[in-house]
């Protein structure tokens, strides 16, 4: 409903990755994967996801005689240091664990290095195939004899920017979490509780606005993104303004809300 | 959320029926008693499903280590026939077998007869509390002597009406049904599909506008409310047309709607 409701394509979707079991983080999955399949869709679905996660799914499929109209694979969660778990061209998706009441993970998404770009004002149109390639990859163009004829530096621009965000599910503060995340360009990070309950936080695996925000600050992150807050906090203010005393780039993850990691 | 939306209070809340393990009859079921239980709840709650379903639930609790704040009791479903499977001293609540792609149940639920309503305009003030529980019986209050002091005609009026529901879940068309639910006030049948797709209907084991009308009229009922509309209709009112022509007290089931059934 609230992927339709904010026109998120789901065809666009490839791949799920569920943090931890308890049931705000996974009980729509079941529906998800039904109204998928409800929908047409044919192409394959990864899933990951804690161990025992595939049997919930399992179980409710036998007994709803359910078959659905797409292939899933499961891949189960087990890393107890940051360990890559997907890697195309395009990106690493490395998860790390986190420490939350029950077994519970956070996801590292990175931009794999991109080429150097071919510079349109300075690049001559008889470029061939191989040579653009060449160039892109850092590369001179020589001629026959030997001599350069385009300099790398002449006619490309740097690589664009490799983006990476880090969704760090639900955790209590522990330093480590900075290492893993080091850099991104997008951290989010959980705060369930304002400074002033920093040991609730603690006794209930959760973190507080200072603490999430002591992370990013360590973790030298271009932003910090908070979210999970208690339902106890109505005007979510007071959360924002604390952690920005210690971060200043610090946003709210307000549902339906879009966040553009530029290049 | 949807409870919420339309301010029903899950306090009054004591026993959940479902009918059978399609998805959309179910999976919400999960996120409502971890809802419960994280919003205090502290009084049992009975759900009433098929087999298989306190499998599905014990599962989800185990994975996510939840311990609810109250206590639950799962009471299979398994008649072949109707069969009672609540009675207090106001109301009965019979369960009966309907023909679905999965095992489904219906269930219909009827008050007691009620006792006779003391007449406010004819009764003296001086009535002892055994005197007005006797007359409630229908009993003459006599004098000493054995003459009639107090005729029950006289200073009673007739009960209420026991009121019935009968929800009768997803199900093709099969004429039994309307014995099972014979007479009652409200009669909730699925009209998923048109007249037009009646051999659609048959093969999918879900009904037409039609079909749930003629049961409604073999059953002599007060009330029809259809629902589980398909989704290719946008405009429910040629369903409800249709029904018409074969039974005319027909409502349309729309989420959020109260229906009132009258003592």
């Amino acid at each position: 409903m609230q992927l339709n409701r904010y026109r998120v394509r789901t065809s666009r979707i490839s791949h799920i990755f569920i943090s931890h079991l308890h049931g705000d983080h996974f009980f729509g999955l079941i529906g998800l994967l039904n109204t998928l399949s409800l929908n047409g869709r044919d192409t394959p679905l990864v899933i990951y996801g804690p161990p025992g996660l595939d049997t919930i799914l399992t179980v409710q499929f036998q007994v709803s005689q359910t078959v659905l109209n797409y292939p899933i694979r499961f891949v189960g969660l087990e890393a107890e240091q940051p360990e890559i778990i997907f890697e195309d061209q395009k990106l690493t998706i490395t998860t790390f664990p986190v420490q939350h009441r029950i077994a519970c993970w956070g996801f590292l998404f990175k931009e794999q290095p991109k080429p150097r770009r071919i510079n349109k004002e300075t690049m001559p149109k008889a470029l061939t195939v191989e040579e653009i390639i060449a160039l892109k990859h850092g590369q001179d163009i020589s001629n026959d004899d030997g001599s350069v004829r385009y300099a790398n530096e002449t006619f490309t621009l740097p690589p664009r920017k490799s983006r990476s965000y880090a969704f760090c599910a639900d955790t209590r503060y522990f330093e480590e979490l900075a290492e893993w995340v080091q850099g991104v360009d997008l951290l989010y990070h959980e705060t369930t509780f304002m400074d002033n309950e920093e040991e609730l936080a603690e006794q209930r695996y959760h973190s507080t606005t200072v603490q999430a925000a002591t992370i990013a600050q360590k973790a030298r992150v271009s932003t910090l993104l908070i979210g999970h807050f208690s339902s106890r906090y109505r005007d979510l203010t007071p959360l924002l303004d604390e952690a920005k005393t210690v971060f200043d780039n610090t946003l709210l993850a307000i549902e339906g809300h879009d966040i553009t990691i530029e290049e």
